[in-house]
């Protein structure tokens, strides 16, 4: 997508180098990495330089083609490219692939394709949900920096917007790492999609007030009974919009169904460090960063990081394949 | 309520000197304003030293008093102490009850300690709702901060903790301005009731995970049907408790209700500055307070300061006078 009105993935295979986009250094500063070595990669991907399931998958398709280019022990390499994040599914998938490959460099393209192609399918599809001057609130980011291109809880408001509708977007700041006032609305201002930033609070007003025709969020994990895990604040968007009788649909690949996992029940949740409530970092008036305390020091803050909204309330998921019921039949049609 | 473990009030009057909690400076710096002269009182006001419905009340109700001590012009200062914070309903309650009596000091106390026993017996009723080991959520701050003593939705907690209950807070930190993360948790931890700092966007999460019991919040006005106003995100609170049954209760005193208002639909809603969204303020570590930019740079913010929660989400109201139902009879009932 574009970034100063140029073309941009999140992450490129070119020569024996990888770029990618510093997304730790966003919205504040744009950035390319280049990583020489496979070993560059791993760094990427440990220090989150690269964030979100599909870019992280890339990514370290492209490290272990690297790592084939260079000559290094393929299985020594596949294990520290595996342990970067050893919680990311994409990951695991991706590095398995290219090292089971004849043509590694090639399989690695494929996978970063493929997942861009994804994207695109979901916004052709999402994008029959949008009327013309429709008002959309999303959450978290569920855009192109998690993926390797388009996106997949806002592919289908730029298929929209690339399609001549108009449209306006309500970001969820999204609290508390503030992906949706910091990496949603960067990405929106720079596809010039017209949106606002609103407190994760405003969310069920705006319902009240008639200013949401619709939400779409992404998914982290999505069960086989169409429960799905997200970022924490999503089921509280979910039950407000089921208030209002406002559509509420979830954008995913069908790589984020977890058929192993029966209802959203058995989907654990990550508990973070209370520090990303207690501090926030930023550039202050001279553009210096810096960290300050935002709550009442002496108290101890809890911080889980996903929720599950139960399948009841999500109107449809948006996958490459269409959209389906989050139902098990439906999930269950699309796999077979 | 209890400040290092001493007893304070948030506003009193002494000798001809108005003594207030420097409420801007808080949760970082405990600090007493003296205000000698009622035109320091009114700086006070209209700086935001003083905040929140009661405090701001006696403060102006104590500032009439400075003035008729100091043998200014009554009807001049009267104005002038008026101009402070024109929308605030108690600010002209108090001002013209002063104006009036014959004894304008013992007045003005009257005013403080009706406000504090209010409070008191919001807290008393509210007392009843609360079994041992009961978990609590709250939003914004309708502590003790924001009122003369005990304050409303914190007074129940504080009586139940009081009268040897266990209970455990969660506390909404409420962006965008944190009054949660930094005025409720400092209450709560001056008081010693245990308590936990969430992101807004936590609460449906912790209902559907069984750990929330109750939410008490304040009100800014409650309208003839029961209707509320109240600071935003409030509404998806009572939404999510609606949908998981948990229970979910307004404490104001009776003076919070707008008789002349037929329904929440008459209730209009502040819109704030986006500054409020858009930058962050707080200590760094080194103790300098820094403000800094916390949303993508050049994006905008909406920033409705206010929501109305509709009476069918709210369980009961806890006011001075017991605990009622959120209808127009319950209502007209406690006022004839």
């Amino acid at each position: 997508m574009l970034v100063k009105s140029k073309h941009y993935r999140t992450v490129w295979l070119s020569g024996r180098s990888v770029f990618l986009i510093e997304q730790n250094l966003l919205p504040f500063t744009f950035k390319i990495y280049e990583a020489k070595t496979y070993q560059d990669t791993c760094f990427a991907i440990k220090t989150m330089m690269v964030r979100g399931a599909g870019a992280i998958g890339a990514a370290a398709g492209f490290a272990m083609a690297q790592a084939f280019l260079a000559k290094a022990d393929p299985a020594r390499a596949k294990k520290e490219i595996e342990a970067t994040r050893p919680t990311a599914q994409n990951l695991f998938f991706a590095v398995d692939r290219v090292y089971h490959s004849s043509d590694t460099a090639a399989e690695a393209q494929k996978i970063a394709d493929e997942d861009a192609e994804n994207c695109r399918l979901i916004g052709k599809h999402g994008n029959k949900l949008i009327k013309n001057g429709c008002q959309i609130e999303t959450h978290c980011n569920a855009g192109w920096l998690a993926f390797v291109d388009f996106g997949t809880a806002l592919a289908p408001i730029y298929a929209a917007k690339n399609s001549g509708k108009k449209v306006f977007v309500y970001v969820d700041e999204t609290r508390p790492r503030g992906q949706g006032a910091r990496l949603t609305a960067w990405e929106l201002k720079n596809e010039n999609v017209p949106h606002v930033i609103i407190p994760d609070n405003a969310g069920a007003f705006l319902m009240s007030q008639s200013k949401i025709d619709l939400v779409i969020v992404g998914a982290d994990r999505i069960a086989r009974n169409g429960d799905t895990a997200n970022k924490i604040g999503t089921l509280e968007k979910a039950i407000a919009a089921k208030a209002y009788n406002i559509p509420f649909y979830v954008a995913a690949p069908t790589s984020t169904f977890d058929l192993n996992c029966t209802s959203g029940k058995a989907i654990p949740i990550e508990e973070r460090s209370e520090d990303e409530i207690l501090y926030q970092t930023g550039p202050n008036r001279s553009g210096k960063q810096e960290k300050i305390l935002v709550c009442s020091p002496g108290s101890k803050a809890y911080n889980p990081a996903f929720d599950i909204t139960p399948a009841k309330y999500i109107t449809g998921i948006i996958t490459e394949k269409g959209i389906i019921k989050p139902t098990t039949a439906s999930i269950k049609r699309i796999f077979s």
